[in-house]
């Protein structure tokens, strides 16, 4: 039995007067007299009230910002501002000292960029507390969403043999001495003698595998690590990130977007629900930031309402190409303010173009279906060519303020043939596919899906503005620290 | 909205009379009549009677085992056995065929080897919808345990520019062309012009950047991959595999003991009830394989009884002192049956050591503590020496019938000196583990945490012998299909 409670519960409590002992980190020492220390239970920490005439002078020394006590004392209401309960402290005893010459947080405003040179620490500040509870109740309402629905939770490989899916570049794993690996004859690299007897890579989606068990199980989903070894230095992209992937059979399209609309406000809601603190913190920490920001660069809503405006409307849903007519008439376009200006149909939409129709034209989160076969990934179900000529694909994109594509997704090609011709056209060869392929030979069904890269969701839901700051240790580009 | 009804929720319908439409698998078609049909909802089918006479005979030629079908017709009492209620077919037709000459699963017994060869369609058998609907409610189930706990879940990273845990040998990540590396002046392979600007693995444990996290939240747990590069082909490890590890700020070993234990028992509760029919046929098939063994080789309870053995017991907790002391004195032992005899204090405990202890004399799972310093890992807590001179450490291993070790978890060393001793005695540099060294450095408290292989929770819920019949497309030496 733990001797201690935790702050969380001192601070719902309503039993005044009773002896406890909390145990936590100092966040602040005042006037020799008040401590705030967290726990890491809650974003609040609570307030010990030390007797400091009769306590120890070297007890009085050692607690500094960082170190660890324990505090023995009678829950009492507080007469301070902004707590409803504080400790008075009888005996406090420091559990681990934090020598403040060198413990590099201070009970000041540290800019992210440093707390990222000390991600081992910055868990112990108010923001990276709030953005990981958030995360956490995020992460835990895709379980329960999917649970509640009976959706199979799959753990599909993260060393893959297969390359062929083509969503980036990617990661090699290997056993091989590098520095002097085997051979063949032919002077090549004998993967032979690697670990798995051949090439293998990281995963960079588990989709594929996730079609073989919707063919068995119906409607399964993965959440899981997946990798892209791509020089992307951007405030959107890591080397390696979290992704959760539904597929289910029999879902068409439709089905498909209401599902991942379905998903994003149910965990959305959930965090609000779970974490207000937390999110009130992320609001006013927002808040804080965009002050010195131009006007016109800030956020028209803040974090909460912006959460609640995305639970209470309906995503836009339109074709790529409604949404080319769109782009092409609009002023940017016209004025040739778009750095890649829109000048028919068929373009790949960039960020910028993503980013007027969801930040400007519809002010909402906008679901894009229907996009060029050729853009798109051999997977997707062909359309029936259309009275203009064009060849789409049942493709679906949703796209968020501020994020960009949240979800990519579509219906598969579901025909065998169809399957085939598109992917000679891309140069897949079928004959290291035929496990994927034996899923249109045997009971070939119509199924869709899609992919939520986990930590936008976390992004767009914190209201931060760099992934790196949204995942406990971010991989990227000559950075794998910790 | 879906048109058809999951099979699941039309098994336990009393709607009779009501027309409804199933869409799912053939499993089987007798007499021209009886399709049994699966969808994955439920590891249970729906029998649909077709009224062959009415029903054209192209159709009825295809529905094949494997074929998707949609069946439309009547829900009614069923009058065969075994089923409650079937569907009297008015309308069949086939979504997908399946050509019954080259579809590898046939209505017959197939080879667990078998399977595995086709792991991209084993999920089609009763079998395996058992074993991974058990594993995706444990899966969801070690969720909820910690969501209810407050615990925060971490996503730990994969690739890691670490590896000083020294828990296995590990795989390289890398993206340098193999074939013709970036060298150095002295000809070594340069990893500055790597990825990451430095050599790069894939994680063996999530556990020292746990206790990271543990220092701030106070209580966290990992749920994700680990993976091990070791050529050992046996029934129990795999190279690739999911780990649970929590990790707990004020934890000491006893606390430690009573979560783990508490875990298991939840999670293995939680298969219990969420998932009967899955367990009883698992129960069933294991009876069935037993029948082929020798008397003596049978399990003495069956996988239902064993599990509700587990959760109405409480784990025996001895120390290594103690167990080495039983060993000694066992018969085998005396007997020079063991293939490594135990002659005193000291010796590693082997399988056959631990399948005695747990299999023969306590008949039920055991936590061993406090084993010699020397055979444990550097981050565990160092005991005082005791009367006898022995060095132990604060460690726990839950061992399990027929699986061995589930759990591995200890005390962590908080005493930055202690724990920096150990790190040169056994050749760890303390400048690579500065940042895992700041958590004793500032604000060090009592802590602890343990891992869960869950492929080996998965086995023994399920009552398989194969950890690869376990993971949906298993990593192992030489294998990485799918």
């Amino acid at each position: 039995m733990m001797e201690h409670t935790r702050i969380k519960d001192l601070l719902k409590s309503e039993e005044f007067g009773k002896e406890i002992i909390v145990k936590g980190w100092v966040r602040t020492f005042r006037n020799n007299q008040f401590i705030a220390i967290n726990d890491g239970s809650s974003i609040n920490n609570i307030q010990a009230v030390v007797d400091f005439e009769n306590t120890n002078d070297e007890v009085l020394k050692r607690i500094t910002t960082g170190a660890a006590v324990r505090v023995k004392g009678n829950l009492v209401e507080s007469l301070g501002k902004g707590q409803r309960v504080e400790v008075k402290a009888t005996e406090v005893s420091i559990i681990g000292d934090s020598d403040p010459e060198k413990y590099p947080l201070q009970p000041k405003k540290h800019s992210l960029e440093f707390l990222r040179e000390i991600a081992h620490l910055r868990f112990r500040t108010g923001t990276f507390n709030a953005i990981f509870k958030v995360r956490n109740a995020l992460a835990f309402a895709v379980h329960k969403f999917f649970n509640e629905r009976d959706f199979v939770y799959m753990h599909t490989p993260i060393i893959t043999g297969s390359d062929a899916e083509g969503a980036g570049e990617m990661f090699q794993v290997t056993t091989l001495d590098l520095n002097n690996p085997p051979r063949t004859e032919e002077g090549k690299i004998d993967f032979k003698e690697d670990f798995f007897g051949k090439a293998t890579n990281l995963t960079v989606s588990g989709q594929l595998e996730g079609e073989l068990a919707a063919m068995a199980f119906g409607n399964i989903y993965t959440f899981g690590p997946t990798f892209r070894a791509e020089n992307s230095n951007t405030t959107r992209h890591l080397a390696e990130f979290w992704m959760i992937e539904p597929e289910m059979a029999f879902y068409e399209l439709d089905d498909n977007m209401d599902l991942a609309e379905d998903l994003l406000k149910y965990v959305i809601r959930y965090a609000l629900d779970t974490c207000p603190d937390e999110i009130e913190f992320l609001k006013n920490r927002l808040l804080e930031e965009e002050k010195s920001k131009p006007q016109n660069e800030r956020s028209e809503l803040n974090l909460v309402d912006k959460l609640n405006f995305v639970l209470e409307n309906n995503f836009e849903r339109i074709t790529y190409t409604e949404a080319i007519d769109i782009l092409q008439k609009s002023k940017p376009n016209q004025k040739k303010q778009f750095k890649y200006v829109i000048d028919g149909w068929g373009a790949d939409l960039q960020s910028e173009h993503e980013r007027y129709l969801v930040e400007k034209h519809f002010k909402k989160p906008v679901i894009l279906t229907d996009y060029p076969r050729a853009i798109k990934s051999f997977y997707m179900k062909q359309n029936p060519v259309d009275a203009q000529g064009h060849e789409t694909v049942r493709a679906m994109d949703i796209l968020f303020p501020g994020i960009g594509e949240m979800v990519g997704g579509s219906q598969r090609e579901e025909n065998l043939d169809k399957l085939l011709a598109r992917m000679e056209e891309v140069g897949i060869p079928a004959e290291e596919m035929e496990w994927f392929l034996d899923t249109r030979r045997f009971g070939s069904v119509p199924h869709s899906g899609f992919g939520v890269g986990f930590e936008r969701l976390v992004l767009f839901t914190t209201g931060m503005t760099n992934i790196r700051d949204v995942i406990p240790f971010p991989r990227t580009p000559n950075n794998a620290e910790f």
